[in-house]
């Protein structure tokens, strides 16, 4: 199998939406990422939390199958975020960011986490995201994510990790800012001129869009009457998507890459039904592929030979 | 072939689009369902127009095989509608309207047009489209369209005409509005109780959704660099739709249904692609073929077994 190395943040969130809110839930991209991807391919994750994250959520990633050796505890506190989303579940509001101990994050990678095949760089300062990937030996996939406050302050560093980069995900309204665009289409032409071949876009409840090579593919979402907590959607995805692919141990292939965009609308559509990571932390493999398979159900198009014939002419 | 019978309105808009504008353009509701229904199959309008209708609009519609018998022309000038569209495609602030001619439309079908298998009840006051549908003798399929007015100003007439209605299009504010859902899917499941057995939810840019029986259908839009002008693009989106089911024959059947979901978008994306008619004016059914097999080949997630195997083993 081919293992995925996930670099990001372990975090404490406290949310608010308008089904409800927690405090000091379980969170922060590598989390959400590795309890999508660990379904498909083996996990390592690299981050770091404080002395006070408490052991029951490391114990609950562990027994999951996730690799933990690269997940440090510094003195210190957890890095904590705290935000509200509105009726628009696909932004939130940033109530508060502390940083606490992931400040210092400067990972050093050990020789395993080196020669994973796929890696995935989440959501940190892109010149760190450099950094690590830089540590690895030759991975057969790079993909990562960012958002807007790198795309802001740091525009040339992540162009810089764009260039090596295969799989670049980012939601709608990132994807434009960074590529100053007003069309997700456009600016994913953009992106990929610096260097991705494969460009995704999430559009949150209104499905994702992908760019390969010259030609953009187009996913609806899972069709959901209520979102309660949309956190980590994006990290879910990611991890649908890269665990899929890693699975098939194909990253240049647009049927794979059509599947793994499947997964990771599945995944979302799973992780944004409660708060935190409560609905995918008890997930099984049957469950996403028969959600899998609904969705494909849901949006396919037969072909017209398969179809019923109209049972008696109708009179014009 | 299936006659499609469409009542609504033919009208000259004058539209301003962040892409530019134009002055009294061929528009209307039945207008441009028609024109996307005809390619699939023969269509019957029903409307009004005042004298001041330019000759060549009513050359143009007889020209590409609509039956425009029931085109009457009325003392008094054609309906114009004037709007403009900001960055968001999807809502048009109206500028003005008049209705002149149309203010006195009472359609009196003849007996062709009662016969039709197929009827599409354009956006015009419920009453009267009950009144059209009373007059009809055994529809296959009734379908229709609506708009905030009427939902706001006639909503008891509007829920008594979907009583007898198989298939409701509208976009998804309108759903909402009509249904007081804050979900598209709850508003979809609210109007079929009052009687469609299809309620299909337009989201614009954002694709479509469909409800049938019990069951969600997704359809992402066919991705597009600019939009021009969305004037007109759910109607024809609904000729797309009912042109392909009235050709199929059968009206009851998922994957015919879904065939007419991806047709209309087809049509839908041809429209909006210029101002007023001007490119589903001279489209042909190859060209629309062609963009359905592109659309379909886009949103389609293979299986498996037909994808490519890894081409050599990669070290964990």
């Amino acid at each position: 199998m081919n293992t995925i190395l996930v670099v990001g943040s372990v975090a404490l969130d406290t949310v608010k939406t308008p089904a409800g809110s927690i405090a000091d839930g379980l969170g922060g991209s590598a989390t959400y990422f590795s309890l999508a991807a660990r379904h498909f391919a083996p996990v390592r994750l690299v981050g770091v939390v404080g002395e006070d994250f408490p052991s029951e959520h490391r114990t609950l990633l562990s027994e999951r199958g996730i690799d933990c050796a690269g997940l440090k505890t510094a003195k210190g506190k957890t890095f904590r975020w705290s935000g509200r989303y509105g009726k628009d579940a696909n932004t939130a509001k940033t109530l508060a960011t502390h940083l606490n101990v992931f400040k210092d994050f400067r990972p050093r990678l050990d020789e395993a986490q080196r020669n994973s095949p796929v890696v995935f760089l989440a959501n940190i300062d892109p010149e760190l995201q450099s950094e690590v990937l830089a540590q690895m030996k030759a991975p057969a996939l790079v993909a990562c994510d960012t958002m807007n406050f790198w795309i802001d302050s740091k525009p040339e560093a992540l162009k810089e990790l764009l260039s090596k980069v295969d799989v670049f995900f980012a939601n709608e309204e990132e994807a434009k800012r960074l590529a100053r665009k007003t069309n997700p289409m456009l600016a994913a032409e953009t992106i990929s001129s610096w260097g991705p071949s494969v460009v995704v876009i999430k559009k949150g409840e209104h499905g994702a869009l992908m760019k390969v090579g010259n030609r953009f593919y187009i996913f609806p979402p899972f069709p959901l009457p209520e979102i309660k907590d949309p956190t980590g959607a994006g990290d879910t995805f990611a991890g649908g998507f890269l665990g899929s692919l890693a699975a098939a141990g194909v990253y240049d292939d647009v049927g794979h890459l059509k599947r793994a965009m499947a997964y990771g609308s599945v995944l979302a559509s799973f992780n944004v039904e409660d708060f935190s990571t409560r609905n995918i932390e008890n997930l099984d493999r049957e469950r996403i592929d028969e959600r899998f398979h609904d969705l494909l159900d849901r949006m396919s198009v037969p072909r017209t030979q398969d179809l019923p014939k109209p049972r008696r002419a109708v009179a014009a």
